[in-house]
């Protein structure tokens, strides 16, 4: 069995958004074992839905698709609906009477855009949608399936989790096993050098996912249902001697990520962390408290954008910040030095550099980025040239000293 | 003239990551006048990238396609546009020397897998990539045209402006324009009650985009080349009364994020800015450096993640935190009154509320949350109550609380 997505909106198409709905969808299927065979965008026009719901059910059995079902004019998934798969609209009493319930305790008055919401195609079973006013849309033709769901992510994210995800786990007739290794510090190329003399002996999938100073590598294996054992054999036989081949730089696997593998590492050795940031103002602090639980090692951060805050609150030497400059090993050492005491922390991670656009010199071009990470005992420091793009040399600064950070706790 | 993307990649498919790319690359073409017909994503299989340049050609006259050209064995991009445009392979000496001075600069040694990345299809133009290894490759067909490029992020945007932009910004044959109206503190089909009567008498496109306590409003008008003018006055005549009907919500226009135009307030107004976060985790001191040229109106950040931080540097009393909770008006007070002398800010935000998963209660569940901001003389605070997911807790506080900035701002 192959499922396909559809997602629509003149939005997407537009680049206005990022379809961050699909990505999501791939993501729950591909965990239930289930491959996407397509995925594609269509407008808010009757033509391009149809187009995709022919190109859709030609690629898979299982069709999920999203957007087009706000309460607004833009709306033509309904109409487009109706044509493919016949019948007519009838009134849904359940879904008025959900919306109006939810409108009470909202205090919101129910729009006749509203009311037109609540006319579904009779050909569709519903799932409901506490999250909203569009509930889901279940069809079925010639043994195949399609669920229409809002646009809106939460509501979204809602249907599949209680009335998609359920439907679909009982269907399935394929295993797929997959493991995801993460990597910093070596690249696309030298990690194939490595790996694939490795591989030749085992039939595995192979896929390098490079991104911001780090590489993902994912392994994978297909095989029929019923065969899950043999296909986890072969998958495990794989990595197993991929991961003793390049363990020094492996960070985590599968679900995990640099801040949360960073975080487990605190927890294990129980110290808290701060930082003090001034280029990427905040985002390694927003990367950390992204991850659940994070208040167990993590006690907060300076933002230091100024260089008065470098200063008045982290104890930066005046003379450091005019003879040195602000970006400069000597300041993000002062920086480590300032936050241990003021945020009571046993480790800080200190960060200064130039984002740009503007504020660069020859000397200290665009890009330029000091990281220090250290304890009252030892401070690591480590100089980067990253690129002239301002968001890109956040991310890059954030992913290397979380790196710097993850060396320094696994060298102890 | 349309167009259309492919993007290729198993990691798409199975929801490893977001495609930034498409709307990143369908943004250029929509600024460049250039409607998409359909976007999609093939697997790393050559039959799935066939099936997609088919459909690809059916829909569109300009055809751009990313992924697939790393070095490693993933690759069946080239292959398959061998098959798809004929020809054969020969080895590009122009490449290889751009990846060895690349590579010497950078102090890597070329691998066979490089080595193997210079030979491209002979039908194909090679657009130089001076940004990585992979060139991208200009094929034309039946009078269509299909540009390949790398999947790299940074390498893709590269061979878009200095190769792909310009090419196609001489052959577009349709005027598109739109503009787009940011709102916050409005609901989808409130909006919708107040503009459709307006636009009943103006010929334009409309479409709502609604995310985490903001619409954005999207008004357009298609025509034929040449016909710029009239395009650009019949658009112009509907945005002018949908503008006078709802100012009160409007917080900017087109590439105006509600960050960039707090920012832009604060200029105007001369005032220094800070912030002070608990549950945000500097997420919203995060999106105002993302800015650039934050430094001219933005201090810093104290993340006081841990309750001491808020009273050692915030100066938050003890007793307050005890008696009415790190969660509270009076706290997200005192964090404001404390923010502003040793931010040496103007104004401060501060925020405090439980993100969850862990940390609710019945009096205080997960998603509320306490935000404030505020000079000396004056403080705004507010109360919410978001949902029960972490990341939109803290994009939602994250909008709020600018917004209540905004709002602070215009109010004086």
């Amino acid at each position: 069995m192959k499922a396909s997505i559809i997602t629509i909106g003149d939005e997407i198409l537009i680049g206005q958004i990022v379809d961050t709905n699909a990505a999501w969808m791939a993501a729950q299927l591909s965990e239930a074992g289930i491959l996407l065979a397509s995925k594609m965008t269509a407008g808010d026009d009757k033509k391009s839905i149809l187009t995709a719901l022919d190109r859709a059910f030609h690629d898979a059995d299982l069709i999920l698709m999203t957007g087009g079902l706000g309460p607004t004019k833009d709306d033509m998934t309904k109409t487009a609906l109706l044509e493919y798969f016949g019948g007519g609209m009838v009134f849904s009493q359940q879904t008025y009477d959900r919306i109006e319930k939810l409108f009470v305790k909202r205090n919101i008055p129910i729009s006749e855009a509203h009311r037109q919401q609540c006319y579904l195609p009779d050909a569709a079973e519903i799932i409901v949608n506490e999250m909203g006013t569009a509930p889901g849309m279940w069809f079925e033709k010639d043994g195949k399936s399609l669920c229409s769901m809002p646009g809106v992510p939460h509501e979204m994210k809602y249907v599949m989790m209680h009335g998609v995800l359920p439907r679909v786990a009982a269907i399935s007739d394929v295993v797929y096993r997959q493991k995801t290794i993460h990597t910093s510090g070596i690249g696309e190329s030298q990690l194939a050098d490595v790996i694939e003399p490795i591989l030749e002996s085992h039939p595995v999938s192979i896929a390098y996912l490079p991104s911001h100073g780090a590489v993902r590598l994912r392994l994978s294996k297909v095989g029929k249902a019923g065969e899950e054992a043999q296909v986890e054999d072969t998958l495990e036989s794989a990595v197993a001697p991929v991961v003793e081949a390049i363990s020094q730089y492996i960070y985590g696997y599968d679900g995990e990520t640099l801040e949360s593998s960073v975080g487990k590492l605190l927890l294990q050795k129980g110290l808290m962390l701060g930082t003090a940031e001034s280029c990427t103002g905040g985002y390694i602090a927003h990367l950390i408290t992204s991850v659940a639980g994070a208040s167990r090692y993590f006690r907060g951060s300076i933002v230091a954008y100024n260089n008065d805050v470098k200063e008045s609150i982290l104890g930066v030497e005046l003379k450091t910040l005019e003879e040195c400059g602000a970006v400069s090993e000597e300041t993000v050492r002062e920086m480590v030095a300032g936050a241990l005491p003021v945020l009571g922390c046993d480790i800080a991670i200190a960060v200064s550099g130039i984002s740009g656009p503007g504020g660069g010199s020859p000397a200290k071009p665009v890009g330029t980025v000091w990281v220090a990470v250290g304890s009252k005992e030892q401070v690591m420091v480590k100089k980067y040239l990253f690129v002239k793009d301002r968001i890109l040399n956040i991310k890059y600064t954030a992913v290397y000293a979380l790196d710097l950070l993850r060396k320094f706790l696994t060298a102890r």
